[in-house]
């Protein structure tokens, strides 16, 4: 039997074996089409591989071979960074996202990529040694950055808020000290993915919008992230909305969404009115304080978001639109103004089964959509195929 | 071996040889990474089923086998329909999405799905009739409709213009008299498709957008068609734009770009103008003989799908929006205005590597759409297991 066909059968195997779900060699000959003998050959590599592991039962077998099998999430690591403006957040997780240490502080990224990269590697060592791991254990790296990202290259491009990083090659400048594979992508798309894992697992259609200091979008149609032909599919921070006439935006354009909606947007036309609010964080702490001008001025923003987002959701036709970013901390004020013009404005059949929500995973929607990222990765046909030729 | 393992190298070969480029046993060995003695084994097998055909070489080898193969684009046939508001097309296509006979008549959808799926056999049979070849030679059948498709069961929707085709099972009634699989997509999507196959083949991120009595767009992201959540993705047509305000649109709301920029919205606005225009066809009629208030209204249509066209730019990012549909007929005059919005509009990135464009398919694009939607299903691996297996 000739090799490329053999390793077919592990990936088909492992593909199974992922949900965690324990199954017996039977249940996967009766799953897979595969014959018993040739399970058994493959659920041998997968243990001596560590990717999958025995599960106990609970009737002794007397001392038979164990009879049940399921992904060994602790067989590997990958390594999440979300790399924001001025914060950074690093995690390992285990092949199962479930995040067994992390590391946050503030980060400026305009301070270019060797000295933020540089941080991610000390930081990373830092952390697996805490674990008692090798580095060898680390089977992939994602990464979400605040800016467009080629996503077959892993590299920046034209990133507003990102000096020194623009056609940076990220991948292999961490492969030079770290030599794991590298997924980087948009800060906003990790996020949906993020989301998606805690809140909507399954959800092939979904939105996950950001609401901080700029607006953007990371969009799941027919179940994978969608990046668009330059990497920046989900840009809606300015797209122009009809309040927005003449309010001019720092890309160079007038009345884009970003100028009226995003968290200093609204701090400044709080200031217009006299109340004191120098940041979108001062708009939270406002609307939680109950400021009548401050929550007037939220639910106008989302009026706003939910202009846009009814193209979008004509266009994409998703089944959960879900809010996130700091500006989403205001709660329901928000969500309540997208509401309103998303309900109002869309042909019936679109929003009939149409979950507009706040986001679920909340500050933590990056790094553990990095995470899946670099998982996805880790645990892909192909990866599974190169380790097993190997 | 098993019998599973066995035809997923089939599969893998044959995906390989459906682009039509002949290839020697050594370069498909090369490719694959099959052994050599499988891959002999398993062209013998795709020749039995006819799918791929020995191609001569221009130097004799002298008695030897043929040495180059290739897919066999007339071993079987599919059936291609496009089924519109008041006319339906009928195609026979061989594999490789060549028309091989056609028919075309008035007909209305509106007749419900007994008459119009019966009048389909009645002309599906005649044309194989005409070609000599026999119902069985046909692999699949693809079929548009002008309404909301569930892509998982074939069955339109809510469609607005389709009395009495609500929830009918389309495919399970036409397979009770001619048992083929039978794919039903939205019209505007297989346009997309069909458009792609003529002028786009490869391009990944596209938007067909249709300007008729409707508009509607198809969009293909990341190489597939998005369906969406309610198979109503690309639905724009009742998104409402600013110079919309207040006037009625058919679907109960107001200002929806159906509503001003559509044939008979434009005809509409002529009227109101003095100038005598019943229809959209008037409005092509009218800008093709140089009239200057048909020209200015059709460019002003244009710019008012620009409006909602930026929006989708923003969020889907693609490389290629084609404007189809009967309205595309006047040219630059509808694309000019699309155009000057769009760029005016979007941020730069978005629109550096886009190009606007009128329709290479034009009407032909949803037979064509029809025919790929089949042939991507006959030739699918799923088939080819069942074939090889049965």
């Amino acid at each position: 039997m000739d090799p490329t066909i053999n390793v077919s059968g592990v990936s088909q195997l492992f593909q199974l074996l992922r949900d965690g779900v324990p199954r017996t060699r039977a249940e996967l000959a009766k799953s897979t089409g595969l014959a018993r003998s040739t399970i058994a050959a493959r659920v041998d590599e997968l243990m001596r591989l560590g990717l999958i592991t025995p599960i106990a039962e609970t009737v002794s077998t007397g001392g038979r071979p164990p009879s049940q099998f399921a992904l060994n999430p602790s067989a590997r690591l990958v390594l999440a960074a979300d790399l924001g403006a001025s914060h950074a957040t690093l995690a390992v997780t285990d092949l199962a996202g479930s995040v067994i240490a992390e590391h946050s502080e503030p980060l400026d990224i305009s301070l270019g990529p060797v000295p933020v990269l540089t941080w991610l590697l000390e930081h990373a060592a830092e952390l697996l040694e805490r674990l008692g791991r090798p580095a060898s254990d680390l089977a992939a790296i994602g990464m979400g950055i605040p800016g467009p990202v080629e996503h077959s290259t892993g590299q920046p491009v034209n990133p507003p808020i990102m000096p020194g990083w623009d056609r940076f090659d990220v991948p292999g400048w961490v492969r030079q000290h770290l030599d794991v594979p590298v997924l980087v992508d948009n800060d906003v798309n990790i996020m949906a993915l993020g989301e998606r894992a805690v809140a909507w697992p399954g959800v092939e259609h979904l939105m996950f919008v950001k609401v901080a200091t700029g607006i953007g979008a990371g969009v799941i149609s027919g179940g994978s992230l969608q990046r668009g032909a330059q990497g920046i599919a989900g840009d809606i921070g300015h797209v122009q909305v009809a309040r927005g006439a003449g309010v001019p935006c720092h890309c160079g354009n007038k009345g884009c969404l970003e100028a009226l909606a995003s968290g200093p947007a609204i701090a400044r036309a709080l200031r217009a009115q006299g109340v004191p609010a120098e940041s979108g964080n001062d708009v939270v702490d406002l609307v939680k304080r109950g400021n009548i001008d401050a929550i007037q001025a939220v639910r106008q923003a989302g009026r706003d978001i939910g202009e846009v987002l009814t193209t979008c959701v004509s266009l994409v036709n998703p089944s959960v639109i879900a809010i996130g970013g700091s500006m989403a901390r205001v709660g329901e004020h928000l969500i309540a103004g997208v509401r309103e013009v998303v309900y109002t404005r869309s042909i019936p059949l679109a929003t009939e089964h149409l979950a507009i929500v706040q986001s679920a995973a909340a500050q933590n929607a990056a790094v553990l959509g990095a995470s899946m990222l670099a998982i996805e990765h880790a645990l892909s046909p192909e990866t599974l195929t190169a380790l097993v030729s190997a």
